[in-house]
């Protein structure tokens, strides 16, 4: 499935739904008004990605926000068990439903779940997702720390092997607090650190907050 | 995929193959060397999970080892594209072929990839794995730290997820350093470390080095 090139699509991405000392969506609270405006009286919420739906729901409703967090390959599975693919893709893309997403919702959001952090905890139909952008995020990206004794590969490590497969999109790594607002053909990086992009063949850049990244948006992929 | 109940394999299954500070398989080197024994004279190495399998059978070569490391996905998946599964499971399980695992090479050995900690890169047919053994495996366990700012999901979270699962197996994580000896249907646990062994519905327990697991092959999964 291939984002269409031009969209009125409105999308609001988050690499996290709780920052460390802060409540449930509170760091992003200003962004989340801003986004939806004054006139949305509804949200549809999503709460496939944890298994206790209506604790998540409840949280969720308090916040006044529709999210998505928890496990990525669960919330897909689910998204096509329930055939809501192409549903979801419908209303963002043409009937410009506005779409939230964090961590695993923020996944799902994107061309495939293949720079996902989560556990493969069961088996989605594919790793293609909802394709609501045609570049990859990796949420939650956290640095290389060198005085780690631990051997496992770091994050740059594995987003590189993901970049040495055949069919491969560029990711974008946003760090903890990092927001992407998408709106049309454009979008712009929000939050109060740099983000990482990777691309097949080049080095790591970071952009600033307040960057416009809309090229993600109209490349050649 | 079940696992025989009587099987004289014989697995040698590491949770990494480079400790902190040492070289390629240095810190497992005499457990390689009692479990080969002396009259094996010749290995088959498996360098499906990197992309530079030349360099990487160099590096094995040199160590007399069979081994397999790097993504768990992209090994799996290989194997299925070059029909490898069941050829493999026979010589191991009908034909006591000694097989060594470290990490995905780990992982793959088990009931499914369920429980890798790898990105998800490449999509195989099936998370159903080559079932050496009738239960899963978490290598690079790395416990939870309380003084964390991330807010990513801990190891024991992202398993006590897949513990959520319908179809989901017991969990022996392995820490850096660990190493499970299977022998027929006897396996105990190796190295310096404990491993902590997760099951659905109950709390997680720890077993020491040298301890005999040999009920987690045998018993109602």
């Amino acid at each position: 499935m291939a984002a269409p090139t031009k969209s009125s699509r409105k999308l609001l991405l988050l690499s996290n739904s709780t920052s460390h000392g802060g409540g449930y969506l509170d760091y992003c609270e200003q962004q989340i008004k801003d986004f939806l405006g004054r006139n949305v009286k509804k949200v549809v919420f999503v709460p496939y990605a944890l298994t206790d739906r209506d604790w998540y729901t409840d949280i969720a409703r308090k916040r006044f926000a529709e999210l998505g967090g928890g496990n990525t390959f669960r919330l897909l599975k689910t998204l096509y068990d329930e055939k809501l693919v192409e549903p979801i893709r419908t209303q963002v893309l043409k009937h410009s439903i506005p779409y939230i997403g964090s961590s695993a919702g923020t996944n799902v959001a994107t061309a495939t779940i293949n720079t996902t952090n989560d556990m493969p905890i069961t088996c989605p139909p594919t790793f293609e997702a909802l394709a609501l952008i045609p570049f990859n995020i990796n949420p939650h990206y956290i640095d290389s720390d060198p005085s780690s004794k631990h051997m496992g590969e770091t994050r740059e490590k594995r987003i590189m092997e993901y970049h040495e497969e055949a069919h491969c999109r560029p990711v974008l790594a946003l760090r903890e607090g990092s927001i992407l607002w998408v709106e049309g053909n454009k979008t712009t990086l929000l939050g109060g650190l740099s983000a990482r992009l990777f691309r097949k063949g080049e080095l790591p850049a970071e952009y600033s907050p307040g960057d416009d990244l809309s090229f993600l948006l109209t490349a050649g992929l």
